[in-house]
């Protein structure tokens, strides 16, 4: 007990620095901060890039999750440290912060995202793990590094630390500062991702909104002279989503990726696997029986091991999108409305023709994002709305305030888009077999949008 | 013929772009370029980190060879095109530029770092290849896509744009865009590394130093108007090198990593190798006899992934240094000058007597690098010296007018280190048993320089 | 005739450049634009200030009109070259670039502000001055030395000149790059803007905007693939208006300024003007009779100059507001909504009794400004909407497509306040007597707003 | 008394911001520091550039005195947070850091500089003015408003806070925080000269320095970990020097004012003023016998109004000098070597000969400053030396330990030039009676620099 009473407090003789490009750099005061990152689980967060496949279209983003991770401890760090500065609790109902939760804080700010595995998204959608479930398995489970870490500090602390990721922690000050519509996650990941995109979309006032940041009973508000900043925030996630997030390529290689997952997990499940090497990292979720163990294990480089491998299978349609993954040949797209979609069979049908299996060499994929919510008491997992605090105490809600972000509020953005091969856009070079076919699939397609015949033909009169 | 003269002169119809942090905009024109960025051996390069082990330092470097190869790139497009607008040739002698050259030396530009293979230094090293002649071979191997690219502009231009690599073209401009003191190649990575590292020694003007090249009969030089840019950019490297590239820390990673490979080719060759899963695209290096199609395949993921199995071998040794290596326990190090080189054989046998094998868990390194050269007659692979232009056209050579570049000319700089565990340095919670021992081994460590005692005894009094 | 198509043409031996911060460099090649940079009233723009009294808030925006003119050059020039390299017109129909118009658009870009004077709008305001007529003359006129430089390329130069500032020549590409809702002018003040403030709202991408730009016969549209680049700049520019020139205290030194002008042109014509030096450099100002000469001689500095002959003044307004300017003493201010005007007299009233001549010491000021519009046929000065064009050609106008700029289109943004002096809003320290009309004035402001006092009740229920 | 220690400690209800383009924010906590800032005497300082006549070359370079005195008060008060919270002083002789000095240093780091006049440098030269001399007069004598604010603090504390500057404050750690060789002042001139001037040559890490900063009991040290940050902070000092503030345009323009002045005060002493408007303001100077009150009446804006009167006088030589110092036609130059000094009468008399006089339209000029100097014993006024502080606690001084510094330190950089009109190096255009004339003159001028003619053709053997 004791002992863990000084771990908890223990600060470090000198305090260590991380060098960062976002936050020039990272200061760690706390050994147990110190002795997560040194956690086998933590540092495998260096070998998964945070932004998945996206380096594909923007060279730059080949950034670790692990460089994200620190991030958000480090803006979580800072604002306990405003908090603590300017306001300091006095007793229980005032509202304002017990700098005793900063330990808690930093640490669900480091591991929010533990259980992030290669390439998340696609991985989990076909092998339907979920990263939020790991992070709490890394977190509580008795056999890893991490929880003998958190144990060190309190028995109930892993505990502790996971309800904060889970949003179930008592203090919503705590949760706040790391899920809510403007986080230290959010934060953090706006500014990374556009720093290492080379945009300047992501970019905001970051010190503004932390020095405009307050605690109050319910959560965390910001002051009104910091308004445009905020706004300014809005706009900025916005925008990142709109030219980065979704990018079409970025998310016809993800297409790619998920046929490909698709592909060997059937092969598998066939018993038609004629792999060079072994699979047997992955054979845990082929069999839909994995371990926290297995998880561990994955990272993108064995990943991209196994698929180096496929390249040279018999499998045709896995070799092919094994390569097409690897060395980059995206997919084509073009925009699908509500109108066009009658279309879409018609197409995939072509696709067939062409000699594309079109169950792995087509899809439609929407990519939407709420890019700000008020509160809406009738939805199931309502977003915490962005309140702001004018002198006399009183809070008013974002989008009241905000022409920009009440424009914007409520409202889904992004598009839906149909994926098939390059090849069937080729305008020359091709077998003269597929001409009539090439030219009918393209006839369909005008200004990047899948249309009607009819429909060009009004468009252009 | 006629095929191939109109494949070099091939534009695209529009130009493509690619979005990099560095230089903002990368501009594609030739279809020869597009079609070398979209072989297989190029897209590789995405998979290997430029800084290797330097990223478990500086976190944010986990920038790959490919976003530095497209940079090299477009550096040396810009100095084609000031070149062209400024300095065209109108007769064979005249020492100025022949815009004829542009696309072999885009082309060496690209490509000039395609043989790197993943953690190189310390691989090649240890299994005695060679990224320099795996370039080579694969610009002008006939198995490779790159090289059908380059046939398809002229049968003898692969091997054109081999020869400006091995610095053996005829065309000295040509030779030292892409290679010299002050090119395209050391000006991108300058750049890009201080940029990812988040550092700010590497900084320079790269528009003014492109603005003050131009070429002559015997190479580029530079107008003595941009002494001070030119300068900077040696300041600035040389500050690299001190800051980043000789960072004890990677230092260390890279001799667990070194130690590691010997460990596992010792055991492969001992024929005592348990491992998890296969090493069948190791193999051919264990046994000393690869194939190009070999080398192609390995990359940073392919390595780790290995080393991920090996972390469950039963030979102690490897699956500590893999578990070391992949979850950044990094060793400890201090300054050995030269008088103090005679402690070394004592040290080692401390860390044998602590329970460390020494072969596999001491080493000494220096990394030395010369900030910049004059001309040396006397040396055998002479460096291009730095020549700067007057206004009547004589030649002055950089030190000769930078007293800072004349301080650091010609000196060697860097330092000599003993690398052990961490645990010699432990000041707790040890086995009595080794109390001694630590002492001993710690009684000649001061100021992070090894030294004899008396030594520290005059230089405190 | 000869010597003026030389002059016309006539590139420096060597370009010169200047170093900007924004452009990083700024290219001079035509002996025209240099010649025009050392004239007297160009070189005159290097003691106005870009933003006026805005420094007075943002310390750092101290930077002159001279540093923005150079850099709308910078920008014409930057899309001069793009238009030529890729849309270069083949015959006079084809609606592409004529490069002979080059010229025409880099002296138009380089003297658009040249008849600024010193605070410009409060200036004008008080003396009924226009900058923009002063900038025909100064360009028209043969006594000055831009004309003379202007009339050495051809006669009717000068008046080419100011016809595209005037929005009259007849190609509307060369009127649209100086003069539309996103051209050089405002593109530059905004980036410029943003650095010298040290704020980040202002920030956009210009490269991709330069590169997404295209000419056609009714002027310049934007490549579809840069909607959401344009988009931004748009955001970009709402919040700069709303964050920094619209800003309280700027509003309130501009007060301060134009009730201080008011006061010395009312004293002079009252004939009661005692002033410490003399007047002679404002004098043609005050009597409503000024030549361009006159205009020609003010700057900051003089302004600045007798103010700080006034602060000695023995007319207490006239001193006491010369003070108040000149060493930073803004007025306070409250926003007015329609409904809370009616309280205005009761607090002028009340700003009287308090001892201060509410002419002097109050205003109302509201800042507008529409942050985008679409064509309105029906206004009398319609803008220049933003075309997107599609891959067939086809053009769609930006609010179409971009949901944020949709949602601040045609709105007007700003806010009107009341200004009155500080001292009225004081707490303490203050003369007993002022106690209850101080506390009467304070008693209509809630929430920075001016506000009925029932409102104030209802609002905390 | 009391009221003065209440004063002393008042920390205003919410600290107040400025926005800054180099430190982002700088922080106002103290009423004291708000009152000083808000006085006549500081706000002066808006109206007089930091770089004088630089801007004429960097036209970025505008921003005031006024901006580099907050931004000094930032720096001083980042260092007395960190030694605060890791350095604070136990007891009288520990040599650590006693937080009571705080206010002592941020009020002399606001005001180091608030004795500066307009041109500082120049306008001491001519009217033996001296700005150290009028930031103790400010401070110390009971007229300014600087001086009311602090004797609210107490009565010594104005003698204090002038100590400080002086040199002869006892405590050496607040002396050296604001001037040595690494202090607040020249960090912050080095950020924003760069910043502004839109070089790069001034930037290094201030992070990094404050961070290895600590305070000893004969001033302040830097941890040895931060040698390379200390380095590259003297280099990027030595590199600005040599490319900003040693500028030949800059200096050339710097000579024309001299002579302007130096022209003016002749003409005045003569009775031989004919100006149009007065000199009453730079009368007291004029007559050596000027009031404080006088000197604080003169800034920027007044001198050039003077200039703009005097450009119309009769004497033609104040009013040609006044003209090319207002519209910036610089005088050219070369370098002058000790052997080439011989040249110097017979070229000044080549210019009587041209019709220029020799005493106004002729100068030479050395501008020579040492980058960096070890301690000296012999010297007059010797400069702090930078002490790098090792592991156990001994000192070394940075030249010893660092390649680069050493091979700079105690060395004068700089050049000697003379300098010259413009015409005299015409080539063309000219009245063929003074063709001789001009060749001769430019017989003496080879690469910029000023040679014996037989130097010339040895150069070129």
């Amino acid at each position: 007990m004791d002992m863990q009473a000084g771990y908890k407090k223990q600060l470090l003789p000198m305090e260590k620095v991380l060098r960062d490009p976002i936050h020039n750099y990272i200061y760690i005061q706390h050994q147990v901060i110190l002795d997560l990152i040194d956690t086998k689980e933590f540092q495998r967060l260096r070998r998964i890039r945070q932004l998945g496949v996206a380096s594909s279209v923007f060279h730059g983003a080949e950034h670790s999750r692990f460089s994200h991770s620190v991030g958000v401890y480090e803006i979580t760090r800072n604002i306990c440290d405003l908090f603590e500065r300017k306001f300091p609790s006095q007793n229980a109902d005032d509202g304002l912060w017990n700098d005793e939760e900063r330990l808690v804080a930093l640490c669900a700010a480091l591991l929010h995202d533990v259980g992030h595995g290669a390439y998340s998204h696609t991985f989990e959608h076909i092998f339907k793990t979920n990263h939020e479930e790991m992070t709490t398995k890394i977190i509580t489970s008795p056999k890893t590094e991490v929880n003998a870490v958190l144990r060190k500090v309190a028995d109930d602390f892993p505990q502790k630390v996971a309800s904060v990721i889970q949003k179930t922690y008592p203090n919503p000050q705590v949760v706040q500062m790391i899920s809510s519509q403007i986080d230290a996650d959010r934060m953090d990941y706006l500014l990374r991702d556009t720093y290492f995109t080379g945009t300047n979309y992501g970019t905001f006032d970051l010190t503004r909104i932390l020095r405009v940041m307050r605690p109050y009973k319910d959560g965390i508000a910001f002051d009104m002279s910091g308004m445009h900043a905020v706004e300014d925030y809005i706009v900025s996630r916005f925008q990142m989503y709109q030219q980065v997030y979704f990018h079409p390529v970025s998310r016809s290689i993800e297409v790619i990726l998920s046929h490909l997952l698709k592909r060997a997990k059937h092969l598998y499940q066939q018993k038609q696997f004629d792999l060079l090497g072994d699979v047997h990292l992955l054979a845990p979720f082929f069999e839909n029986d994995f371990k926290l163990e297995d998880y561990l294990l994955l990272d993108d480089g064995v990943l991209n091991t196994y698929f180096l491998h496929w390249t040279q299978s018999n499998d045709d349609i896995l070799s092919d999108l094994a390569e097409r993954f690897l060395y980059r040949k995206p997919f084509k797209s073009v925009k699908v409305c509500e109108s066009s979609k009658v279309l879409l069979p018609k197409l995939r049908d072509l696709v067939d023709k062409a000699g594309f299996n079109s169950e792995y060499y087509t899809a439609t994929n929407d990519s939407f994002d709420l890019p700000y919510d008020a509160y809406n008491p009738k939805q199931k997992k309502p977003r915490t709305q962005i309140e702001l605090q004018q002198k006399d105490g009183t809070l008013v809600e974002l989008s009241k305030v905000s022409s920009l972000v009440g424009a914007i509020t409520g409202k889904v953005s992004g598009d839906e888009r149909f994926f098939f091969p390059k090849e069937m856009r080729a305008t020359s070079n091709q077998l003269e077999i597929f001409e009539p076919l090439y030219q009918e699939f393209n006839s369909y397609v005008h200004n990047d949008n899948l249309v009607m015949k009819e429909d060009i033909e009004n468009d252009k009169n």
